[in-house]
């Protein structure tokens, strides 16, 4: 592994991506950021599953009350694939989630929906922001942990639902999208602002981020994930009829 | 099917049991009880999952959010199997549950727990009486979808979580026997009071489950079924420390 020969070879940035969680997790840094990272998704869903459960209240209809108790459900179970791997590799996830709790409670607490459309908006901005996420990251991870990670995000997408029912109430009132605009906004800027207070505390996931453990990213890579991030939540949100 | 040789042989309490669904549902009060059933249950699936979703905020600790939110998840997928055999059928899920919304919103409303042990003795008698409900009525059930209620019934049970977490409670404070006691009683009490509002209300339901259809349960029958539920109940009550 640590032949010259290799290291010339093989770019800075894939040598992670290309080995196993075993060989990979023999660096405790990374190790460190790899539990991080599925602590802070791993409660990222669990409170993603309270809060869409929460606002299953305000539906409208039985069946949209049972569209969003199903978004809920695929996010818990996200959360047990996750938690599952950290006892897998011997982490008690509750020790794990517990750094993140915080930031995301708060997150969660500022932006609670007063209605059944702000709802849905953040179940759709929610959804689709955490999916970019893991798709960025997924590139900065080894080989097992991408598998993973990359089985949660196919089972996300169920913000379509509210896509639907968000373009058709915005259709029928045109004065929401302005209401719901600025929504959506706030959010993007909670988010964001919660994601830096995390990044600034924890050392190791926010390094394993900028690349830090034997990979080429630098620290602006982190910015343009973030700016790469922001701009697909804009263009989702125009293409819903929300100038974000 | 009508010849009186087959009436002589096959006692008349077993003929729907020894049915499937496509001979069953020919008789239209039969099929109306099913779809009732199967509306009820499925509307009982989707309220429990709110509740417990609800109750999970109430949670002491990370783990414990953690598992009422598992037994959350594992309602809605009741819901969801019951509401695939509805659209199976040929029935819009959301019209056979909301004759029962009412009855059970308000049984959710008028009991809804104070604290976090609240919570956790109503999950557990809710679990054991949704279990004890489905075993009685899978006997008066064609042979399809009593295969339904089994499968799902079997995935019951995750209420072992909430009888540890209350006897290790009640345990360290056994005054709080008292309170949990009364909170009990008077879960059984709404409940019963709810279900017979149910069977008043719906005629084919009712009929089924006193046997009216080409069975030979009698009126007592059904008082016999929940007294039987009702006797679990105080069983289970005493073995948690409650006397019920």
């Amino acid at each position: 592994m640590e032949t010259p020969d290799n290291a010339t070879e093989a770019p800075a940035s894939t040598r992670i991506a290309d080995q196993d969680w075993a060989t990979a997790s023999a660096e405790p840094q990374y190790r460190a950021a790899v539990v991080d990272l599925l602590g802070a998704l791993a409660y990222g869903e669990l409170a993603a599953f309270e809060r869409l459960a929460e606002d299953a209240k305000l539906a409208p209809t039985l069946a949209d009350k049972a569209e969003l108790a199903k978004m809920a459900s695929a996010e818990f179970h996200h959360f047990e694939r996750l938690t599952d791997r950290l006892t897998a590799i011997e982490v008690e996830p509750t020790g794990a989630m517990e750094p993140f709790a915080k930031a995301l409670d708060d997150f969660h607490r500022q932006t609670a929906p007063s209605d059944w459309l702000e709802g849905l908006v953040k179940a759709y901005v929610g959804d689709s922001i955490a999916s970019d996420f893991y798709r960025e990251v997924a590139a900065r991870l080894d080989s097992d942990t991408r598998s993973l990670v990359l089985a949660v995000l196919d089972d996300t997408g169920h913000g379509n639902f509210a896509v639907e029912k968000v373009r058709a109430a915005i259709e029928a009132d045109p004065r929401l999208g302005g209401r719901l605009a600025l929504w959506a906004r706030r959010l993007m800027g909670e988010a964001l602002s919660q994601a830096q207070r995390v990044v600034a505390d924890r050392d190791a996931l926010s390094t394993m981020l900028v690349g830090g453990v034997a990979d080429g990213f630098d620290l602006a890579e982190v910015g343009r994930m973030f700016s790469r991030i922001t701009e697909a939540h804009t263009k989702r949100m125009a293409a819903l009829g929300l100038a974000a």
